[in-house]
């Protein structure tokens, strides 16, 4: 084992969901996999007192402030980790950066395109400066979202003809639900799109290695009027007490669209909050000349690979448990078929940014990757708007994506 | 067990595919179900003389015949079944009801929106004359497909929000397989489109209740031009001999469109012959505001149920094994847990066609509900031509429908 | 197409579940092969004349008899196929053997080892006559198992370590359910072990091509006295009328046993009709030093093969729909993915017989390979018997097994 | 959040499989549960002082030291967590006890059934002066294990029939793999038996609630001899150096069992390291007069459950993705769908002990259950040593299991 000589000192703001998760990254990821540098949780921002104080008591962040400027001010950061919610994205982000913090941030990269263009612009300004930045779209390293990656690049499935991505929850059927700040259009940008349809198109571009083109959408908000929460989390609320009235829900509760990759495939998309019994089903297929593979999330240790040049008799969709040492990512954690969660994506983005740190070599999802996401986004709502029209996805300028 | 005192004399035009799974179920249809009718397979005509004496014997049939206007007019024939392509559908089928044969045709109706609507109204007038018919959309008597629209109309899912379909085939996927009568318009009418997109969109409907009000649809041809066959069948040619040049691929080979159902539900649908290692994957899956239902034809003896109104801590998929006497259409076939086929639809298509003809009940789906998935592809195809813009799918007129 | 010229014609005795099932496979047969012979349903048997007459008429016999031995005596019939209770196999096999007729008998080939070892015996003298005979182990005939022999005899999965097979079923778990023949030793011989165990043991043998040479068991009946029923088939019976109290159990309810096979593997078998849930659970794994082959009967139409001389990352349980062209019996029914029934199984059987018949081919299963099950069976109940002592598989004469 | 105002301080003896995955649990268990007492990593116990020192760095541990003894003088330990191989468990777990400190012990509980009895001696001792102990069946803390159990106890299933346990894993197939102390006798105690038969021996226990009364077995040795590791851990060891020559294997590879339970439930168990292709295969299946549980570890987050009481045409096995807040332990972790994976089992074990240490609620499993295991282990080896005889299970005296 290598001595770790130099540590990485991180400032989180946010502690809700994606604040607990990168926590347990952070805490964890020195205890798995040898590093050059050895990530610390110095300190954790949020904006009431009381509470940052217990959530940095109970996830073990070593300080905690309620001022994020102050945070992005001390000569004793590294690395500002964002996970609060869109709306702040940018301003936090690019403050960061601009103090020469190296900078985590959650997806979606910002709520509009306007921001999204200006954190990638001061990215990629600051990488020149050797401040590196990182997007938190942390299913690109789940072990076999990885792997599939890996098979298509060797040309295991030949030219991608197909992709069929879903992104199935049901956590907003009830109309009883409250309406959180996640369907409020202000603090979350969008509904299901952004939230998780941002997930697939990350994703499939991640694995296909090809950039959706354009698009043909349709969005749909099945409960237009929500109870107002008394006060809530984005994902759930009290409910039955402090109620008062109900609200509009401004943003969508599904999108669905088609599209076509800049290499030659043909997609279709679906990001829904009211698909009753998928929990968290992610699940992807990408049918190729040669092979096919497909990735289900609620089974993510699993990956089906279906080889077309085998003998004809033997060909079917291999259900690979991606356990194995020289699985991504694997060998720095159980014997084989001791099945992994789903907070390890997030200590294998820790691990991957700090080693590029480190090491300098390229970071990805960057920013500029990003905001392509964000323009798939933005073309979906153009189309949506325009009766299904066909809709190009505006490109990355040159100086941002170089 | 009744006796069965009245025959239905078969004649049956077409012996490839269709002919062969048609033939099955008239062979076997009395034997399983104890029927008001006998179905005797009086009949077979193909254009080739030699070959349809073949196929007579084979397949069991008393007598065979090139013309299929001399089987028409037999005064011994009770009902002509049509398993000829597409593009001869509407001359034989409007003959036969002329003639006041009862007429099973099989999918999709006709190549044209003219020829289906004409073959609608012949059966609109037929039926008040007591000549029934019926068109082949066989999938709807697997009977996992039967029990989820039981499910459904049962109010077990509650509202549905959302609809999502797939067939998925590989046989075309190999750029050197050549260019079949299904793979020119034509013969065929569409491509994937017509030939099993037409099954989802009326499976759907059929299951749902609801109907499709418009669309928005791109398509593709992956593979421009193909080897030209020598002689061929449908789905397979010779090779290697007798090719004579390429010829240009005038159907789709994948369409994938959105749609919005008249209930509410939105909907992907998707029909491609290039999703490598998918043999016949039809797979729908219904999502309601309390459970919903998932249907996968490879697995055709399952259907999966999520119903929502149970304990949390217990809800999840269940897989019923759709093979107890009291799921439909099981009670004639074997103890429960022995699977049955993909020919047993026929069969029991069969069943449903006898038995409408012997007691009136209705019959469905009618060549108006075939006429209505036909204006659903029209839809499609000028949706697709025109950059996907959305498209409304054009109403069955009151008099055909009704 | 071949002409056929010669018929082979055939006498059933039994009309119940097995009989009705091998009607449909000598109905279908010819339909779907191309065989040097022609199965002609010539005449079924049964003690009831009213009821034979019915299912003479519902399953398309063309005769009908309540005198088995006049049926044998027949000149023009050439093939016997037993399809009674057990009881009577040996009787009726025996005798049609000496007639000169071929002979299918449904498994088990008899209730005792005697009687069993007379049928071998006999089977073996009219072999040397020309006439053929065989067990009616249907399950050998299913795709997915002979391609699992096959792939098991070209060395696929290496040296066979573990084999591991179930077949479980449910349908007596309600103590209510009546005391229909299967429950009574006199008729059935066992009771799940004989009905369902007999078809593992015959179906791990085949696949494996190892015998089982010693065991150590135990069975149990949970339900010990049931209601008796007024009349009753061997599956079901009316309920709730005319039954006269209760009578003993005098079968297993279920058998469970461990064995060693002559080539070095080791197994658990385990036969119950008290797995609730499973309909007709017939489950088989395998596990060799180079690869696992995997059946369950519930999806018959899918074999999964783990071969462990790929690839490491890329290791996995394949799931073949066994579909192909070039799988076993599959060029004879329908496009890649159409997938086919229990009752399948019975018509690749009788199509194999037809053309051991005809070409003078080795036919298997043999009298003498299903008299040495019937020997496992006997080392299982010796052995359960026996507090689970270690039981050795008596040897089949070299006579008869020649 | 409450305040946490007491510690509990650990020292653990062993670092390697077992010592990595307590030391994730305890450096997770408060912050993900909020519980009264705040586990300290106080020290680590090694036998190599450097490589002890490397451990203490990677897992996070405050000290480390070699020489156990002292670690359980120390006045400022209050737990020791026994992480070494069987062979040492009865020395260090005793004189820990004896010191007054609670004891998590990993299992097996002992390498013979005298050392596993006087544990539990010594255990109940402690109890009596509030000393507390338990051994690490960590799979019962699965949390889909959990609700099975729960189901179960709630009269889900009926009285218990069947009881059909597998655990199945092939990283010893290649007989070049080297002799590690994992097979041989003297430092493991048994092979596969012990090593996993055990896990599943407890778990089934646990969830009927049910004890094995007797056993029937048979054990296997494949591979006889093995190459000698110059070094090596339990699980892997270099290869290609150091070597010198082969050595015998002195464990078995597999060992299968039947059973039967005191409430009358009969079994089937195989433990393994030879079933090619299946990793962490820890499968159980059971079957009641009402329902049916199936849990197959290789996915976790499921558990199949199957009604019998439901209407008949909606039965079925519904998969439950146990992910929910409702269901055991998961309302410390993500949103529903966020899956968790194999060391969340050890956070849990190790929740559940603090809280007894805590509360003074009782522990399981407790000392005395896992001398229960070892005399059916016992029961097994006595069984296969005599022919597979029948084996009656040694009671635990009443003294230690009270």
């Amino acid at each position: 084992m290598s001595t770790q000589t130099t540590e990485l000192r991180i400032g989180m703001v946010g502690y809700a969901f994606m604040g607990t998760a990168h926590s347990q990254a952070w805490r964890t990821v020195n205890r798995v996999f040898d590093l050059s540098l050895r990530a610390r949780m110095a300190a954790i921002c949020g904006r009431d007192q009381v509470r940052v104080a217990e959530a940095a008591a109970q996830l073990g962040w070593q300080e905690h402030t309620s001022d994020w400027r102050a945070l992005i001010d001390r000569d004793d950061i590294d690395l500002i980790d964002v996970c609060t919610p869109g709306d702040s994205h940018a301003e936090i982000a690019i403050a960061a950066l601009a103090a020469g913090k190296h900078v985590l941030c959650e997806k979606p990269l910002a709520n509009t395109i306007d921001e999204a263009r200006a954190m990638a612009t001061a990215a990629a300004a600051a990488e020149a400066a050797g401040v590196r930045s990182m997007c938190g779209f942390n299913y690109r390293r789940v072990p076999a979202v990885t792997l599939m990656r890996r098979l298509i690049a060797d040309g295991r499935i030949g030219e991608i003809r197909h992709v069929r991505a879903v992104y199935l929850q049901d956590w907003i059927t009830d109309p009883q639900f409250p309406l959180v700040w996640r369907l409020q259009k202000d603090r979350a940008g969008s509904g299901a799109l952004g939230d998780i349809g941002a997930h697939i198109i990350d994703l499939t571009q991640f694995v296909t290695g090809q950039r959706i083109a354009g698009v043909s959408a349709l969005t749909e908000t099945f409960v237009k009027q929500r109870p107002l929460p008394a006060a809530s989390s984005g994902l759930s609320a009290a409910t039955g007490d402090g109620l008062s009235g109900t609200g509009a829900v401004t943003v969508d509760d599904a999108a669905l669209f088609l599209a076509r990759l800049d290499g030659g495939a043909i997609a279709t998309y679906e990001a829904t909050r009211f698909a009753t019994g998928r929990k968290n089903g992610l699940r992807v297929e990408i049918n190729g000349s040669q092979g096919s593979v497909v990735f289900d999330f609620e089974r993510m240790n699993e990956l089906e690979f279906y080889d077309a040049t085998r003998p004809s008799a033997e060909q079917g969709f291999a259900r690979i448990l991606v356990t194995e040492p020289d699985h991504p990512y694997m060998s720095g954690w159980w014997p084989p078929g001791h099945v992994i969660g789903y907070e390890h994506s997030f200590t294998h983005q820790a691990r991957d940014f700090i080693e590029a740190i480190a090491t300098g070599a390229d970071v990805a999802p960057s920013f500029a990757d990003a905001l392509q996401v964000q323009l798939v986004l933005d073309a979906v709502e153009r189309s949506a708007a325009l009766g299904s029209m066909w809709s190009e996805v505006e490109p990355v300028l040159t100086e941002i994506a170089a």
